[in-house]
């Protein structure tokens, strides 16, 4: 047996997110229906983390067990050959039968895209969130500062999710602005449920003015969801990268 | 009554087009119902061009006269709010009643976006055409050469088009490479049926080395259209901007 670990980017738009649901498309039940077929044998896909409807992955990462001989590097066309155009892997590697996409995990790169404009892009409908309100993009520097670091994040967290803990590390906050484009990026060594689009839907609210920015200190405190803002729409969030060592 | 003239941008995947045709969505088809029942009268949009099925537009232009005393700046607000979010109306402004956004059109600029990958970006999909093979980028200048100028294009047209003339001027010829993305550009006075398509189509094969460059000199003298490549695929195609004066 070998034990496969792929990098996927795919286009969340279409996609009931990743994991198998009845009577619905996810990007795994795809990719296992294909593989299925290719090798013929029951392929079940570990992943790193799932993500949600209409969430794209630019590196999302998934291993499987398998037998066959086939030469690692011919994997991505192959595969490619037989999915749907929003669904590409990347790249394939052999790795230890130790491997496991989930639990080796080390740190988790998501970006967010903001278009701060009045007229929303056509071309980012899909891939960004529109926000026609004033920014005050200084604010931002304030803001990572307050989130860097170890803190007990569950205020950051949907309703529902039942973690084994609420503690998580931040281990940077950047952003980028691109034109009329806000590019948030965070990179943690795991996020709760919506923590992401939490986080960003609050940002949004404090760099429009109409929420203070101390509510994040609040939110670490209390672990109260009241304090912060709504979760962010799916379409702007990307899973980025997964980091399997800790450098 | 006034004479408007509105910038329209249109991700045109999901459009049968730009011309209203029974039983498919068209722009124009939506535009016109969303300002008949705004204005409460027929209006009818004059175009600067068709554009076909799944080509897209960042700067298409579109008049119509109507009778309101709505100030025009309000106007773009005011459509995008009742319009799908695919499309986008950029601007508006008060015209003479003798522009006509057909016939007043002096320069039309196209954007057609390659993707040079072995492997397809899903995030690009709809916005570029993906060609796996190696590029000789090099010979790109000789065909924007060879393009450039007043020429009879006759070749350069799909069949059952049939134009008053065949003759057009190239103005500009530009290319971009960014990443492996390969963005060309071309500028001219008008352009016939799926010419732009058609010279890509051929820049493809002649970039990928399957067809000879000349191929062009000898389609501009024989007016064979059998000497081209063929049309490339609508999702790289961008109208990217139409001029109403010569400078």
């Amino acid at each position: 047996m070998r034990n496969i670990k792929l990098t996927i980017a795919y286009d969340g738009t279409s996609f009931k997110g990743w994991q198998m649901q009845p009577d619905e498309v996810t990007v795994q039940e795809l990719l296992e229906k294909r593989l299925k077929s290719m090798f013929k044998q029951d392929i079940k896909l570990v992943v790193s983390g799932r993500t949600d409807t209409g969430v794209h992955a630019l590196g999302q990462v998934a291993n499987f067990v398998f037998d066959s001989n086939i030469e690692v590097e011919r994997l991505p066309l192959a595969i490619n050959a037989v999915l749907n155009e929003d669904i590409r892997v990347l790249s394939a590697e052999e790795v230890d039968m130790e491997f496991n996409a989930r639990f080796s995990a080390k740190k988790k790169t998501y970006k967010y895209r903001i278009c701060n404009s009045l007229i929303a892009d056509p071309f980012l409908n899909r891939f960004a969130y529109t926000v026609p309100y004033k920014f005050d993009f200084k604010k931002l520097d304030e803001i990572g500062e307050i989130l860097e670091g170890e803190h007990d994040f569950a205020a950051f967290m949907s309703v529902g999710s039942e973690p084994y803990s609420t503690i998580r590390t931040i281990y940077s906050f950047e952003y980028e602005i691109i034109g009329n484009l806000l590019e948030i990026r965070i990179t943690g060594n795991g996020f709760l449920y919506n923590m992401v689009r939490i986080i960003i839907g609050t940002i949004i609210q404090v760099i429009s003015g109409v929420r203070d920015i101390d509510c994040f200190r609040r939110a670490i405190k209390s672990g109260d969801r009241n304090e912060l803002g709504p979760t962010a729409k799916a379409s702007g969030l990307f899973l980025e990268k997964v980091d399997y060592t800790d450098k």
